[in-house]
C-alpha cells in the first residue's frame, strides 16, 4: 500500500456537497425542460465496444478516446513482433469509454429499432471522457446534457431546440446569450461561390477556428488549401455581416440563391420558432459557424454568452448519416447538448445561484452526557419522523467543540438538552447566526423548522 | 465504419425511460433518507490513479479492475524484453475505473483533511465497474449508494445505519428484510474458542461462503486450513443458532466472554437503535457473516430478503485502517451501501412500484395540415407555459398514424384542432384510454391536465 499523499488524475475533479447541489440545480432545470417538451430519459453504459466508438469523431477523436486494456493475459496469442504501439493497441484493447452521448444513442437505436417508437425522442445526461490536454475550463471527464429526435426530417425540432435553449437559460436567469446558427448547405453554397464547390469541408474546418486563431490565420489556412485570392475576396463579406438579423438575411440571400436548401430551411425554422411563441429569439446567423464534428449535415447551432468570451455553453445540429454507420440509412436526427461546466461557470460569474440550493442539515442536537444523549436521541427520532433533516453530535465532548462543528458545517440551529431542559421538557434552541438561545417545546421546535 | 449490427458489451446495460424512472425512484428515496440523517453528497471521478485503487480490495479486486491503456505511444521507453503480461500491464497502464466508492472517499479525505469538518459524513451514489464474470443479476457496471461517517469511533453511527436501512426499505414498501450483523472481533473470539486465535481471517473467509457452497464445504475448507476436528466441534453451534434474538445473544455470551469487544459493541449498537425509536429492528445476529472485503475491522452488516434467496441488497461495516493506506492513521469510519440492482429486482418481484412514476408526456397535439399546425403550435406554447408536458406530432400525416404514435408512447390525451375546432376556438380532446373525444376550451384543457 502506498502512503504518500494521493492525488486526482489530471483533468479529473471531485465535487463537494456545495458543488453537487449547484450542478444538480443545473441538471434538474435542464431535465425539467426536456421532459416538458416530450423527451424521455435514456442511460447507456460508460463502456462501449471500440468498434462502436471509433471512426465517428474523426482522427482526433479516436486518439483522445480512453481505451481499456483487455482483461487477463492480453498478450496471449499475440506475435511478439508488434513494436508499433498503434498496431499493438488494436490487439490489446476492445473497449473504450464513451466520447459523447450521440454515438451511443445511434448504437442504441440500431439495436432496438424494431421496438422503438419513431420519431424517437430522448434526453441523456451522463458524463463522457476525453483524453484531451487539460486546461482552464476543459476537463477529461464532464457531463453532457443531450436531447435528440431521430426518425424525422421535420424542422419543427430545430425550432423546439431553439425554444428549449431559451427556456433553460431564462430559467437559470441567463439572458445575455446568443444562439449562433448556420447550415452545412450554406457552407457548400459559400464554397461554390468561391469557385471551390468540392471544398466545403475545408472551408468549414478553417472557419471553425476563427474564434481561436483570428481571421488572418483562417485566410492563410484557406490559401494553403488552394483557395485563390479572388475566390477569397468573394467570401470576405462573411466576416463582416451587418448587425441586425434582417440585414444579415438580406446579405445572405443576395449572395446565395434564396431558394438554396440551407437558407430555406433556416427561414422555416425561424418561422416555427415564432409560431411556438418566441417573438424575438436570441439568434444570430453566423456564417463562420461550422462545428467540428464531421457528422452534421444540416443546420448547426452553438450558444455563446454575449459578453463572456468563454466559448460555447452548448451546441448541436442535424445529422442525416449517423445511423448509417450502424447499418441503417435514411434516419435523420437533430440534437443539442448543454455543457454543464460552462453553465456552472456562467452562473458562478454572474452570481445567479438561487438560495437555498441544497439539503443541508437543519438542526444539530448537542450531546452533553449519557442522559442528555438519551433525550436527544428521542427528539432526533421525532424530528426525522417529521421530515426534518437533523443529526446529533456523536460524542460527549465539550459543548464548545460541538458548536464549532455545527458552525463549520453551517448548520443553522443547535438544540441543547441539559438537566434544566430535561426537567422542563424543552430544548434550548440556539440560532447559530445570531447566537441567541431560547427554550423551545418540541411542538414549537417542529414548527420553527418545518 | 462498421455496418454490422452493434451490440452492448457483456455485463453492460442500457436503461430505457421506464427503467430510468424506476431507478431514479430508488435513488431519490435513498438520497432523501441519507440527507435527512445529515449526510451530504460527494462525487468523485470515474478514473483514479491505479496506485490509489490497487492493494485495497485483495488480489481478486486488483484482477477485476478495468485498467486504461496509457495515451499516445505507450511503448515509448519500454524495453522490448517484457513478455509477461502482468509486468507489461504495470508499464502501460496508470489509470483505472473505480471499483467501489469507499477507496475514492479515503483518497478524497486524505487530500482534503485540512479543510474537511470531522466527523465527515457523506453519501455518494455513482456507478462502479468490475470486470467480473457476468451472470444473472451481476453486472460489470452498477450503481452503489454509499453512506459513510469518518473520523469518529462513536457507535451511534452503526445504529443510524440500521435506522436508515429500515427507513429506506419501509419507504420503498419492503418489509420482508433482515439485517444480518456480526463483528470481526467476534470472529476472532470464535477462532480463539477453536484454539486457532491467529486464524480468524481464514475462519471468516470460509464462513463467508456458506450461502454459496453450504455448510459441508465450509467445514472442509476449515479442515484444509488446519482446524482440527475437536476445534470444529466447538464451533458447530454457530450454524444452528436459536431463532429468537434473545436466545441467540444468550448463546453468544455463553460461548464468548460477554465483555468481549465485539459482543459489547453490538449490544451498545442495539441499545442506540432502540433509543432512536426503533423498538423492534429487523436484525439478526449472524455468526457466519464475515463480508469479503478485507478492510472491515468492527461490526459488519448485510441486508437480505427473508423469502427471496437473492444474496444481499446492501452491506457495510466499520473500518479502522483504510485511511492509513493514504498516510493517515487513527481515523475510524463506518459505512453502508445499497445495491440499486437488487432493490430494483425486489420491487419488480413484489410489484411495489408506485404509480405514476415518471414524467411522461401528458398530451400530444395532432398535426393535420399547415393551418392546424399553426393553431396547434400556439396551444403547445400555452400548455408549456403552464408547465404541462406536451408535444406535437412533427409531420402532417394521416391522423391514424399520429394516434398510433401516441398510443405506443402511452400518451394519455391527444388534442386535435381541425377546421371546426379552429372556428369554435376549441380543441377536440381525445382520451386515448377510453377513445372518448370531446370539445374543450383552452381554459378547460389546462384545467383537465394540471
Amino acid at each position: 500500500m502506498q502512503s504518500k499523499k494521493p492525488t486526482l488524475l489530471r483533468g479529473m475533479r471531485d465535487f463537494a456537497a456545495s458543488q453537487v447541489f449547484k450542478r444538480n440545480y443545473i441538471l434538474d432545470t435542464i431535465r425539467h425542460t426536456y421532459q416538458k417538451y416530450g423527451f424521455l430519459p435514456l442511460e447507456t453504459p460508460a463502456l462501449e465496444h471500440l468498434d462502436t466508438l471509433t471512426g465517428k469523431y474523426g482522427e482526433e477523436g479516436d486518439q483522445l478516446m480512453f481505451k481499456i486494456l483487455n482483461s487477463g493475459d492480453f498478450l496471449a496469442g499475440i506475435s511478439d513482433q508488434i513494436k508499433d504501439y498503434k498496431a499493438l493497441s488494436r490487439q490489446i484493447t476492445a473497449k473504450g469509454l464513451r466520447y459523447d452521448l450521440t454515438v451511443p444513442l445511434m448504437r442504441y437505436i440500431a439495436m432496438n429499432r424494431n421496438t422503438l417508437v419513431f420519431p424517437f425522442r430522448r434526453y441523456q445526461m451522463q458524463p463522457v471522457w476525453r483524453a484531451d490536454r487539460p486546461q482552464k475550463g476543459r476537463y477529461r471527464e464532464f457531463y453532457q446534457c443531450d436531447v435528440d429526435t431521430v426518425g424525422t426530417q421535420s424542422l419543427l425540432y430545430e425550432a423546439e431546440i431553439i425554444v428549449m435553449i431559451h427556456e433553460v437559460l431564462l430559467r437559470l436567469g441567463i439572458e445575455d446569450f446568443t444562439i449562433h446558427m448556420n447550415h452545412r448547405d450554406v457552407l457548400k453554397g459559400l464554397a461554390t461561390l468561391a469557385g471551390a464547390a468540392d471544398q466545403a469541408h475545408a472551408l468549414g474546418a478553417a472557419l471553425d477556428k476563427l474564434d481561436k486563431v483570428g481571421k488572418d490565420k483562417v485566410l492563410e489556412e484557406l490559401k494553403d488549401k488552394g483557395f485563390l485570392p479572388n475566390a477569397l475576396a468573394k467570401l470576405m463579406f462573411i466576416f463582416d455581416l451587418p448587425t441586425t438579423q434582417k440585414d444579415r438575411w438580406a446579405v445572405l440571400t443576395k449572395q446565395l440563391d434564396s431558394n438554396q436548401i440551407g437558407t430555406r430551411e433556416m427561414q422555416k425554422i425561424l418561422d416555427y420558432t415564432h409560431s411556438l411563441g418566441l417573438e424575438e429569439p436570441s439568434i444570430t446567423l453566423d456564417l463562420t459557424l461550422a462545428r467540428g464534428l464531421s457528422y452534421y449535415t444540416g443546420t448547426v447551432f452553438e450558444v455563446k454568452m454575449k459578453h463572456l468570451n468563454w466559448g460555447s455553453i452548448g451546441g448541436g445540429g442535424r445529422y442525416d448519416g449517423l445511423t448509417g454507420a450502424f447499418g441503417q440509412t435514411g434516419m435523420s436526427g437533430v440534437g443539442f447538448s448543454f455543457g454543464v461546466d460552462r453553465l456552472y461557470e456562467v452562473l458562478e460569474e454572474l452570481n445567479l445561484w438561487p438560495s437555498p440550493l441544497g439539503y443541508d442539515t437543519q438542526v444539530m442536537l448537542a450531546n452533553l452526557d449519557h442522559l442528555s444523549e438519551q433525550w436527544a436521541l428521542k427528539v432526533l427520532a421525532t424530528l426525522r419522523k417529521n421530515e426534518i433533516r437533523a443529526e446529533i453530535y456523536p460524542e460527549t465532548v465539550r459543548l464548545q467543540k460541538q458548536l464549532q462543528y455545527a458552525q463549520k458545517r453551517q448548520i443553522p440551529f443547535v438544540a441543547i438538552i441539559g438537566s434544566e431542559e430535561q426537567t422542563a421538557g424543552v430544548v434550548a434552541l440556539k440560532n447559530m447566526q445570531t447566537g441567541a438561545q431560547k427554550p423551545c417545546s418540541l411542538a414549537s421546535l417542529l414548527q420553527e423548522l418545518s
